[in-house]
């Protein structure tokens, strides 16, 4: 039975994993990157992922690793395993997770629906798959980036000089014309135990995302959650994976990006499910056995709160803020930022999306004031 | 805005009062009486709460000060308030959670309904109060009991010399014919705002609290709701107020105890509640608005988990436990020690009391496997 497990990142994800640890009993450490990390509470080390040998030390500590992010080289983990360090999920896995250019290529073999791509290793490259595409593809690093970062719009190759002078290899895809973004979120314990939340809707503003809306509206909630299991079963996932996909115009599904931790997107289950994303990744990595998934209540808005300046940190308006009954409002204990992911609010409804969105605003704009 | 909160006392109440604070992004100080608390993840000193220079000092690391517990020396919080140290609840209101004398003062000058009670300063008081009640009667040390504790059925003045004997004053109350026990738990803020959760029934074993049934089955809810709302204005209490009753056989109540913090009989509002009184608990004494109370389902049951020896901390058997769907395991990271608080299942339902603690029990059999 695993009694400790190691988070390497000391972010919110990590800090959202806390409660639920105090909860079951589970004892949490945390390998973060500076003293005044979002998750300082359970740092038991502060030192550098890139390093092998901090890694190890930390590793040393506990019974099992996962993570906060995917930013850990895989060299460095594939050492730790060799060593008959338990990390979850394993090398094997997050590979996938961590190189989109992999995980196109192992979707696309599991036969799993995906944009149109290519890896571009050269201008030519690129030539060719805009004018297959109508002059306009997607073009992404295949390591390194999120929120929007290492993604970029192009029409032509002069745009994409810059990275290409670079000479790595790199992703591009078809730009999706979809009606709206959904996201899966599902866990497999080590034993290969599955089990899914609903789809939900996640809406995103310039490349971060704003809004989950949990059911998404409308959704065949059964399609997305095969594919999710499919992922977590054919790439080996272990913990929570979160699917993120476009819903096309006529319906279909394509697969854009995956992480293999506790996601943005399942924010809302920390009130709006029965087990969080955060207990059922604890559970998971630790082989326990999965929670309950169904909604507590049937409707869940989260809205992310995102820095507006250097000086609100949102903690400073929770007066006004927790007059809005019904509102959760979390706050990630980071300095304040622009653009930066603060907080979240979650707000529950028994009646419609549209009502818990409302609660949720009206908090908002409390913390904003 | 009170931005960190520091608690006296290491227990079980403070560690779950970690989960909260992280949420709304308030810095939370434990003072612990080991470096093994139940709240170490949040313990920032460790020392005697006896001693002033011990509490002035961790005083000066926080914006507010409250309790795991009621055993601060009452001289102490006093001068730690003459100082300017913002104590919650004030040594005003304490020290009728301290001292059960006058506790039952206090509450009769108010009009309130207690079991027919008198101080105790010889064998001659004991023996007039005996006669008085058919021979028998509660006795009780005014300070320093808990769970069970410090209390004792008399029936003779020979079965009290012991404790007459210390020369203190001691409470006697009459043995109250009751049908059950209920409890009200409810909170009050700084700026008087105040909320109730729905009257729970407890059951107690060996003087322990073993079960509660929320809401308690076939009660009044507005009686025992106006009892807590008047003692928390009368006695100035800000915080969680849990106020024990007896409900009599010709359906009145009678007060018990009174305990200015979150109590036992609470536990459920975790998941049972809108707002646990974790949460309501840093509310009020942050002085911030109070939260929603309403239950999340119908039927909440708690069924605490005693120590059985020395050996099981509950921890080992959670993976046949957390099968148990719908049951929440809460372990307090304690040594094993028989009959030791060191958890608790929450089970909720939307159809029964029955059924909430059916799967409660199904879990419990599980950890004691």
């Amino acid at each position: 039975m695993i009694k400790t497990i190691g988070v390497i990142g000391g972010g919110q994800l990590a800090r959202m994993m806390i409660a639920p640890a105090v909860e079951l009993g589970i004892s949490l450490k945390v390998l973060a990157e500076h003293d005044d990390s979002s998750a300082k509470l359970a740092a038991t080390a502060v030192g550098d992922y890139t390093e092998y040998e901090t890694l190890r030390q930390f590793a040393a500590t506990v019974d099992v690793i996962t993570f906060d992010h995917e930013h850990v080289p895989l060299a460095l983990l594939e050492k730790l395993e060799a060593e008959g360090i338990n990390v979850q999920p394993a090398s094997s896995a997050l590979t996938f997770a961590q190189n989109k250019l992999f995980m196109r290529k192992r979707l696309t073999e599991l036969g799993l629906p995906v944009p149109d791509w290519a890896e571009v290793n050269s201008a030519q490259d690129l030539e060719k798959f805009l004018n297959e595409h109508d002059g306009v593809a997607v073009l992404k690093t295949p390591t390194g980036g999120y929120d929007g970062k290492g993604v970029m719009i192009v029409k032509s190759v002069a745009e994409a000089a810059n990275w290409l002078a670079l000479g790595n290899a790199l992703l591009v895809e078809e730009k999706v014309d979809f009606v709206r973004e959904l996201a899966q979120l599902s866990a497999r314990n080590s034993s290969g135990q599955w089990a899914s939340w609903h789809v939900v809707q996640t809406v995103q503003k310039d490349g971060v995302c704003s809004e989950v809306y949990s059911p998404a509206p409308n959704a065949d909630v059964t399609s997305p959650a095969i594919l999710a299991k499919r992922i977590a079963e054919g790439l080996g996932v272990t913990g929570v994976l979160a699917v993120e996909m476009f819903e096309t115009p006529d319906g279909r599904l394509l697969i854009n990006e995956l992480a293999m931790r506790p996601h943005n997107s399942g924010h809302f289950s920390i009130e709006g499910s029965v087990t969080s994303q955060f207990e059922q990744h604890l559970r998971a990595v630790a082989n326990l056995p999965l929670g309950d998934t169904s909604p507590t209540v049937p409707f869940s808005v989260m809205l992310n709160l995102l820095g507006v300046d250097e000086e609100n940190t949102f903690v400073e308006h929770l007066p006004e803020a927790l007059k809005v009954q019904g509102a959760h409002v979390h706050t990630y204990g980071k300095s304040a930022r622009k653009g930066r992911k603060m907080g979240h609010i979650t707000a529950l409804s028994d009646i419609s999306i549209e009502e818990a969105r409302l609660i949720a605003l009206k908090a908002k704009e409390a913390l904003l004031a």
